[in-house]
């Protein structure tokens, strides 16, 4: 008997079949099969789980595991249920994903850039109110995370002519890109960003990280984009700051709790911009001939793309 | 004496000498004075005039003028003002301004396809409410006019991935985008589009162009943004349209009177966005770059740029 894929996830059954269709369209020598049809043989036999917010014990319970491999590409919540006992972790990485960031930070640049947030508040108290424009290459972005998202963000933000620096956990040399690391690089970038931008995994180190002392960095009147993980920016405190007026907006595309919770702050605060965690969703079809190509791969060499590394949490 | 450069504007003082001083940065070797410190000799011998929204009756007593600069690409006011007997009229053609019109159209060409009027109703609402992805490849982008503006446009909407297409009043042959011309083109554009951009010059033939027939020919969910000016579009029967239910959204950024008066109901349509009027602001700087190398070119040679076609209107 040929081991089946096992797809396990605490998605709802709708999109639970939308991927599994996906899935067999791009593997269809693969037999792929939810968790709840596996017999118990077959929840020994399968080597690989694909998974999407898989509920631990499912996972557990597939014994024979080689490894994993998540269709986000964000994992610090599955890192953290499965334990460190768990078969090898292989996170998604699609350059597609990229782009869509990249798309993402830069029309979210935009809409600072060209004071839309303004320009929605005048239109709203009926006010003619015109504000000097500014070319891109007076304002500075600042990109927390020079990962794969980090580095096409930079690149399409050099491209509309912004001025861009980067910081990462170590050091990068890029191609004209001024790259910080470090305690002093991240005092350094956040101090001299007009736009702040936050693309870091969300790890022990990275928990709470912009906090008041660092949101009061920013330079008076800069804004910080978040389109990593809502637990990377201390909640309160990104309140206090804006409240304060040192800070002139906030979008915020992530948070502790998704979906935002009613009683939060931030819906109804004139300088932050909620949006539901859609800066860059996983597109299916990409994101399933990602994974197609890595289960190949594995059959063809017995090698697997980097793993996730449990210690750093990406 | 050396005849002086008249610079003639109902600007404000402090816009005026804002203008003058850059100016006269840009031109050292020239002698620029103000309408209102001329002579009555020095009106007689001024043989260029720089404009800003001038008085015509100042322009009039100008007896002596060879040509006219305007400062702004659009000049419709201006030739409507001088009459067809007035001095050869260069309008302003900056590749900056260019450059920025073709931001702003894909600023707001992202505005619209990454949702941000929807997410700001539902942020309103407090309602978390994931739309899905489109990716810029399945949605079309329509430019009506496809002059230096909406070239730089196209090419900075194909650069993103968008599917681009163009009208104008004549037949252009572009590389890569289908350009369409005349009244059959013009229904297919609008039909075809998912976001028609209005960057046409305002004339005879394109007052009143989009009107309620040509508006409901626009796709079902299409959406609109006019960069060029107020008077192309009959506004009710844009209100029209969008209250039907037919048209998505429009970002208007140009209005028959400017400042937009308080009574218009686009200031609080939910379907549209009110800007002042700053898609494309000319920067002076570069503006007065262009104007020196024009002026200088005539002293030295005679010639002038392409003047305006006072019947066209551009």
């Amino acid at each position: 008997m040929i081991p089946p894929l096992a797809f396990v996830t605490r998605l709802d059954v709708e999109e639970e079949q939308t991927w599994l269709e996906i899935l067999r369209r791009a593997m269809p020598e693969e037999r792929i099969l939810p968790f709840r049809d596996l017999t118990g043989e077959e929840r020994r036999l399968a080597e690989i789980a694909i998974v999407a917010n898989p509920d631990p014990a499912d996972v557990a319970a597939l014994s024979g595991l080689s490894w994993i491999h998540s269709l986000w590409a964000g994992v610090e919540r599955l890192v953290l249920e499965l334990g460190v006992t768990a078969p090898p972790i292989v996170r998604l990485v699609d350059p597609e994903l990229s782009r869509v960031m990249g798309e993402a930070v830069l029309a979210w640049t935009y809409y600072l850039q060209r004071d839309m947030p303004a320009y929605r508040v005048s239109q709203a108290e009926k006010r003619w109110a015109p504000r000097d424009y500014r070319h891109p290459s007076e304002i500075t972005v600042g990109l927390l995370g020079m990962g794969a998202l980090g580095s096409e963000a930079a690149r399409r933000l050099m491209d509309a002519g912004f001025r861009v620096q980067g910081w990462s956990r170590s050091r990068k040399d890029l191609a004209e890109i001024v790259t910080l690391s470090g305690e002093d690089g991240l005092d350094t970038l956040l101090s001299t960003s007009d736009i702040t931008v936050c693309l870091l995994p969300l790890t022990v180190e990275t928990r709470g990280l912009l906090n008041f002392e660092r949101l009061k960095r920013m330079p008076e009147g800069a804004s910080l984009i978040n389109f990593a993980r809502g637990a990377i920016i201390v909640a309160d405190d990104l309140i206090r700051v804006l409240e304060s007026g040192h800070l002139d907006h906030a979008v915020l595309d992530v948070f502790e709790r998704e979906p935002l919770e009613a009683s939060s702050p931030f819906w109804t605060h004139p300088k932050v911009t909620v949006l539901p965690h859609i800066s860059a969703p996983t597109t299916p079809s990409s994101a399933a001939r990602i994974v197609a190509g890595n289960i190949a791969a594995w059959r063809r060499t017995g090698s697997l793309p980097q793993t996730v590394d449990r210690i750093r949490g990406y």
